[in-house]
């Protein structure tokens, strides 16, 4: 049987010049902020992998070291890219001495994961990361939002932005007194958005908390105002609790700085938690507005990037990721692809054979210096069958140079939308083209 | 030890954007010629790999299926790709009834092989493939050879083209009656461009073919003079051999065509052969004209590319592959990129704290509107420090906007190469920015 693996996917030409589009869109809204490009091995030493995804490590990939498995020793020393964190925490810790901080980079490459597949989740996915290495500014997770928000302007999905910040769940932590408890009780948090308030009361109590700790919870992260006013209300009950202050301090700030530059799409909220244990401060995740498929980017900032690897220089830094794959399913699901992209060429040239061939070819290539897409059917087969070619591809234009075209000097182009089909000189085909 | 896999590579910015710039520039080439973008996924099932490679089969990395490779059932069905053109059967071979013909693809993608990693040959590399399926018309051998005329000569490349054709080969073979040895005999021939003629007639004898049969191959193949001329020489001594004649005919008619064109890079060698074995018409190859480092692009044309699936429909094709490591190092080596690619952007903010910031934001938020990349500096540090960063990358200029030029709605430019600067009201700088 001819396949290929479960979970994985061919991009034939409709779909890969999609993904081509999209990916370029990015890449150059990156580009205008001064992120530089990088690119990592997809295989990584097991010892580089391991230890670090919880435990999502069954999910690694594993690459045998020598092509026969049925030998005496297995050895495996190397493992397929799970993201592009752990990659780039990697190169910080063997470069970052030589590379100038704040680094700026973003990278776009594919990572796997030996997970179920099902409905948009693969086993060979792209990821498309930006982070900020070595600075503390608040005006890294401010540009990481302007890009995001200019990302999805560019693309036409309409988006909501939810920020919020460790610190303040550090805070809350601090005055439910809660102490180790409180993992637990953001795993539970975390979930609000697919259960529901009486949800996640329901799963507070089924694991034992008492009703004064959950009315306290729900009445901080269940606020429904303006982001002044939930922020306002947060800093009456945290007043005593300064780390809780600190993190909607730097949400204000934060909030304070989008709104000179318009961006107003930012809700501030108090029960995002977004899974991943390494964020240290601000925290944000974007959702689609009208197709519910989970979140489509999401990141935050991490005081120590190179932790993992017991390096001894520090760098902080924040990053994001674009769920390249889902934004993909959004876009297609709303129609939000240009029409024709995957039009492979502007103009179809018609072959009647060597002698006309022999003519058409100069001209083809001059078109082809200005810049013109251009395809020469191969093939001196009926005209007919070139033209149903043109139209399965969806190509516009078909030129036709047969012996009286030659002798007037004119090409005949046909216009395959409406049929229609008009004689022009060559001089003023070249002027016009 | 921090470290990567051996024959793998780190891209660090300067060298990602130099092969963004590469893959940039051949990318618009092939869309220029009507080529479409394909991608297949890194892992394919191993029955699809294995059978194709020959000896080469045990390069070929192997993934366990799950991730503990201690337990008792070692289990892999799933390799790495080893090359793009397996992959593009597979998908001929699946979609083909499907993909309107010709079909004229572009892959450029990571491959990977368990080979001994040494200069210039490594486990994790680039490929990029073009190739036309589902045509035998000469025409598309002659459109993958303008476009490799075109990609050298935009990457400033000299090289030279060489072509020969299997047919040719063939019929040598006839014509000296060696039957199945003809195969070691190409092997031999092979090396010619390493050891010279009289490497292989010294290793012709010494595997005992007769000196007869080594004086009429090497007085076959080692003609000197212009293309024409071998050709005629060729055509009057292969007089009787049918299949000669094609070979020969298809390459006069190919330098024809190239003629028409301007292309005069292109030298018909006969002593041409190419390793793969699946080619059985033209097949082309491309050396740089300065640096040794052997072949930087080749290929050919196959007569039936799904012949390895058994598949029942038949599709000849032609392609190229452009090997881009070389070409990098070849760039390298000639100091061919241009200056700074790698510079992140064109102007740096300096940041003077929190207020300067707030009248700063929209004004970088205009420009980068207009499609200039910038930076703000994010942390209010020594403006020395500042102006040591955008050195260290090479930003060319840095924009100054302090007190006096908030008061004066104006902004200093300092351009750092020759340490001038000049200042400006804001709307002369937006007017010419």
């Amino acid at each position: 049987m001819i396949g290929i693996p479960r979970g994985t996917r061919d991009f034939l030409p409709k779909e890969a010049t999609r993904r081509k589009y999209v990916f370029g869109l990015i890449e150059n809204i990156f580009v205008k902020h001064g992120f530089q490009k990088m690119e990592t091995p997809a295989m990584e030493n097991l010892d580089i992998l391991l230890g670090k995804y919880g435990n999502d490590e069954k999910l690694i990939y594993k690459i045998l070291n020598s092509g026969d498995i049925t030998g005496q020793e297995v050895i495996s020393e190397k493992g397929l890219r799970y993201d592009l964190t752990v990659p780039l925490a990697r190169v910080v810790a063997m470069h970052g001495s030589s590379i100038p901080m704040p680094f700026k980079r973003y990278q776009i490459q594919q990572v796997w994961r030996a997970d179920r597949p099902q409905k948009g989740r693969y086993r060979e996915f792209t990821q498309c990361d930006i982070d900020i290495i070595g600075s503390d500014s608040l005006l890294n997770e401010l540009e990481l939002l302007q890009i995001t928000s200019e990302v999805f302007s560019t693309l036409n999905i309409a988006t909501e932005i939810y920020i919020n910040n460790r610190k303040l769940l550090q805070g809350i932590s601090e005055y439910l007194d809660c102490g180790d408890d409180f993992v637990k009780i953001l795993t539970i948090l975390d979930k609000l958005d697919k259960v529901g308030i009486s949800g996640v009361r329901k799963e507070l109590i089924d694991n034992n908390f008492s009703v004064e700790l959950i009315n306290k919870l729900i009445e901080l992260t269940s606020l429904e105002g303006t982001n002044d006013n939930n922020i306002l209300s947060l800093k009456l009950k945290l007043n005593d609790v300064p780390i809780a202050l600190e993190g909607l301090n730097e949400i204000e700030e934060l909030l304070g700085y989008l709104n000179k530059i318009g961006i107003d799409n930012v809700l501030f909220d108090v029960s995002l938690v977004r899974g991943l244990s390494y964020y240290t401060g601000c925290i944000f995740e974007v959702k689609q507005k009208e197709i519910s498929v989970g979140s489509i980017c999401g990141g935050g900032r991490y005081n120590n990037l190179t932790e993992i690897f017991n390096s001894s220089a520090k760098y902080s830094g924040v990053g994001i990721t674009f769920g390249i794959d889902r934004i993909y399913d959004v876009m297609e699901q709303l129609n939000l692809f240009p029409d024709q992209l995957e039009v492979p060429c502007h103009m179809l040239f018609v072959n009647f054979g060597k002698q006309e061939i022999e003519h058409i070819l100069p001209i083809v290539t001059t078109l082809r210096k200005k810049g013109m897409s251009i395809m020469i059917y191969p093939d001196n087969i009926p005209v007919k069958k070139q033209f149903a070619y043109a139209n399965k591809l969806g190509i516009p234009y078909v030129a036709i140079i047969g012996e009286k075209e030659i002798e007037d000097e004119t090409v005949t182009i046909k216009m395959m939308q409406s049929g229609n089909q008009y004689t022009v000189t060559l001089k003023e085909f070249f002027d016009t083209n």
